[in-house]
């Protein structure tokens, strides 16, 4: 029987070539989105639409409203910070134990589910400054995962988190998406899009995927604001 | 100025007498509930009633509805068992992963309060056999909360979960409680009460909570079904 994984899945870029590789490693790919108050909820109608086509068994979207708590530039009324020079500082866009949120999701679900395999598409190189997508925070969560279950107390398994991501460039992200079969033109990134899915070319999620495909000697397929796109000429 | 503390507060017996030990201890307490698809969803009415009498700065309610992942009788179809000798295996209330859920947005509200301390009310001894309640469960979270965040990454402070009834019986709890003014009358544990908020007296949770009261030479204030009631004499 084919095992089963819970893949961490936005309809981005990263997530959805994580899914990619999870099936490509032999898994049965079961999506998980949130519904978390973002801005960027196009890009959750984006999910919906391609999970299947990238072979998802299940898509589950799970509402939870990180507003209430707030915090962040992608939940709270603050500002998507455009054209920002991308360091090691953490951005106005993180959310307050975001991922730790996530994961725990993914915990409940995989043991529902009898998975004992969770992928998360985490980048520590081209990363946006997140401290929880560094390899420590994931180590961390993998042996709370081992520690918080039955199924692990009863030893029915042991929770695997697979960061296929990790260390790659985006560039290299792109290339093992596009071997793997993957249509980049179904996934968004954009913090900011319009209402009609345009990405804006500005925020840090689209600069750090504009950097991608240039790595990749690529161009990006899907659609950037007219004036984002001419900037990018100009560059 | 006093220091806030996140409190895990589900208006329950536990969670209740934990709120007012934050308080005691000098916290200025912020109550955290959730609605979670719970069957016993009048314990959180109970729970909004009592939060501020119990001196809770704040009382914010996150809507997470984890009947979407299923897999419990706390909040999918199962039946919750009635009169079950409470031994060291996993009852089937077990929500997966819920106190990792429930601590997760503990860590996010704390991060944007600038709060670095959580309570939370677990009982390894009287513990209804969740694994999510014992104390190396307690030690790997807190070690994710200081890989997880901002505030710990930028070394703002240290996140440390308070469980100061890890160790004590239901009777000593209840003591503890009472010498710290919790009046009982107003918490309710029932898994499963009728809509008027009569408890049921036969869950494990009543049965714990009435040999609580029973260990500590005390009559419970509240009102159980008269049929648990009988029963509760004939024992």
């Amino acid at each position: 029987m084919t095992k089963k994984a819970v893949v961490l899945y936005s309809g981005g870029l990263d997530s959805t070539t994580c899914l990619a590789i999870a099936r490509a490693e032999g898994f049965a790919p079961y999506a998980l989105s949130f519904a978390y108050g973002q801005r960027h909820a196009v890009e959750l109608a984006k999910a919906r639409e391609n999970a299947p086509r990238m072979g998802a068994i299940e898509h589950l979207v799970v509402d939870i409203d990180l507003r209430q708590i707030g915090g962040s530039a992608l939940t709270a009324e603050l500002a998507v910070p455009k054209g920002r020079k991308i360091d090691d500082s953490i951005p106005v866009t993180y959310v307050p134990a975001r991922n730790t949120v996530f994961l725990s999701f993914a915990l409940g679900w995989a043991e529902v589910l009898g998975a004992f395999d969770i992928f998360i598409g985490v980048n520590a190189l081209d990363y946006s400054g997140y401290p929880d997508c560094r390899p420590e925070y994931i180590a961390a969560f993998e042996n709370l995962a081992n520690l918080a279950t039955r199924a692990a107390v009863e030893k029915k398994g042991t929770y695997r988190l697979h960061t296929p991501l990790i260390s790659l460039s985006k560039g290299e992200i792109i290339r093992t998406g596009l071997n793997l079969g993957v249509d980049y033109s179904h996934t968004l990134s954009c913090y900011d899009p319009t209402a009609e899915g345009l990405a804006c070319g500005a925020c840090d999620s689209c600069l750090l995927r504009l950097k991608g495909f240039r790595e990749a000697g690529l161009q990006d397929p899907i659609n950037y604001l007219p004036v984002a796109e001419k900037e990018l000429e100009e560059k």
